[in-house]
């Protein structure tokens, strides 16, 4: 086993968000679901543009933005994720690249676009997911660079990669070289509905196949479809390696054999809750990766995340290394 | 003369803001004056953005954020500028159709892509920026439509279309229809080195063709070559119908024929103070073509600017309407 290059390699769905503020009237008129995650096509997309406010855009989809947050924090951080050869695909590789992260996936050069999330920010900071999958329907297996696999302590897959037929083979092919290669296999639930999709798929890589698990409140409650927090809790032990289950402004609770930790969130005033699980989960690996114990990773997560709530957009708008520094002294 | 189916119509660089964060040493070791803004080739570009931190894309343009303000104030606007028909492009539209400005500038089928402009803003909120014109320099006389700048009861033009040769023309043009149809013609300074690049011609027009003047102190200072500010303002006084001077958290000073005020900034917890005097301009030419007071239309600009720099981006980030009349109340 050669040592390590990465602390993370991430594989996921490569988006530019388009982020606007929007009313709760919006959602129910448009029959959107607040606070979840709904994939829709080229028309609807354009639709949903078209009635959208004003936006901004800004680099997004969940690993990257995981990815994105080690790197802030000093790990060093590899991406996997499919963009075309378009204006959005050139924004999306300059900002996770700048980070220092590893971005090599071959640009799509015809087909659909680099894909979009529409995303709308209620007053009570909660945001609405509409994604379009353009170009990321075309990461399959070849994209999945054996060597960067290798190369990295952890390989880390969101929940969101089991939407796409082509991206679901990468994902398997990825998990197995890296176990292969004596890495470890880490997973985000990525939301509620995705889980609904996909329950029994996920039950079984959970219990054979991940090593550590992300999920929040909701996605826990929908994996093991129970209605209280502690029942999911006490499934998830021993099901794989470490679960770090997030809810919300309850902290979050890491289990990990016979440990559990309990920990607060860190203050903050929510202004935009996108990329928060992602956020954790940067925060967490990155600890991790540095040998931490799982209570000051978790803490470093709840860091992370109230970072990036603070502010419109996925992640975080300062460099990181400084704030947790800060925040651990 | 018909009556007016526009408050203000706006004619300028129609551009794609991007910006990061970066540090004062960023700006000195690539040799860029903080605070103002200067004109970049593309390969410049392409350089200066491999080398920006992760950023955000945003619509912007110094009039068209003005018309952004304006009709996010309730305010009937038009906008005449020029994208490609990129990604970028379609957002531009997107962001200033959707909040009801009417954007009918044919768009740019080849040639350049659709202008940016790279913002960095520094600590102190302050912001540098760096334009790569792209299509904008395809904006000539034929794309001002006659029929809207008749339509309009200001016709208001940023500086920066002094620097591509067509669009200069094409302002000449609105200014000269918009007088023989009976209306008045506004004029951002946009940025002292855009002053001193043009400052014949700019006191030449201030002199015999502007009705109402927008500047801030370095731009007056630059315009008339002087080292203090009240002695811009009395040379202005006179030269044209309104002038309207913006002095950062020193306030405004508003002068007509006998008329002055000197207006108080409002109360601002400054982010980033990118499109702070095109948002002022905006809050004045509502209260204007709402036929308020000089002191008060002062009051909306000032409102309005408070609330642009208190987030990233030149735009305001909520509908303004109620922010406004709650300050008024």
């Amino acid at each position: 086993m050669t040592e390590p290059r990465f602390d993370v390699v991430g594989i996921g769905n490569a988006i530019v968000d388009v982020l606007a503020h929007a009313e709760d009237d919006f959602l129910a008129s448009h029959e959107l679901n607040k606070g979840t995650m709904t994939l829709i096509d080229a028309d609807t997309a354009d639709k949903l543009y078209g009635d959208m406010g004003p936006a901004i855009e800004c680099s997004g989809g969940s690993a990257a933005n995981t990815i994105a947050c080690l790197a802030s924090l000093g790990g060093q951080g590899a991406f996997i994720g499919k963009v075309r050869d378009d204006q959005l695909g050139e924004a999306f590789r300059h900002d996770i690249q700048t980070l220092g992260v590893s971005f090599e996936t071959a640009f799509a050069n015809d087909g659909v676009s680099t894909a979009r999330c529409l995303i709308f920010v209620t007053p009570d900071a909660q945001r609405t997911m509409q994604t379009y999958l353009g170009a990321c329907v075309d990461l399959g297996p070849d994209d999945v660079d054996e060597e960067v696999i290798a190369a990295a302590k952890i390989t880390y897959l969101e929940g969101y990669l089991w939407d796409p037929d082509e991206a679901k083979k990468a994902f398997v092919k990825a998990a197995q070289l890296a176990h292969a290669g004596g890495r470890q296999v880490a997973l985000s639930l990525s939301d509620p509905f995705c889980v609904d999709r996909h329950r029994d798929e996920f039950l079984d890589l959970v219990n054979e196949h991940i090593d550590i698990l992300f999920a929040n409140e909701e996605e826990i409650l929908s994996l093991y479809q129970v209605d209280e927090f502690d029942d999911a809790l006490q499934k998830v032990r021993g099901h794989c390696q470490i679960a770090a289950l997030t809810r919300g402004d309850k902290g979050s609770v890491v289990v990990s054999g016979d440990e559990v930790h309990v920990i607060d969130c860190e203050p903050a005033a929510p202004v935009d809750t996108t990329g928060a699980g992602d956020a954790y989960a940067g925060g967490f690996l990155y600890g991790l990766t540095q040998g931490y114990g799982l209570a000051k990773c978790a803490h470093i997560g709840s860091i992370v995340a109230a970072q990036v709530i603070g502010h419109v957009g996925a992640r975080p708008d300062i460099p990181l290394k400084g704030v947790v520094e800060k925040a651990l002294a």
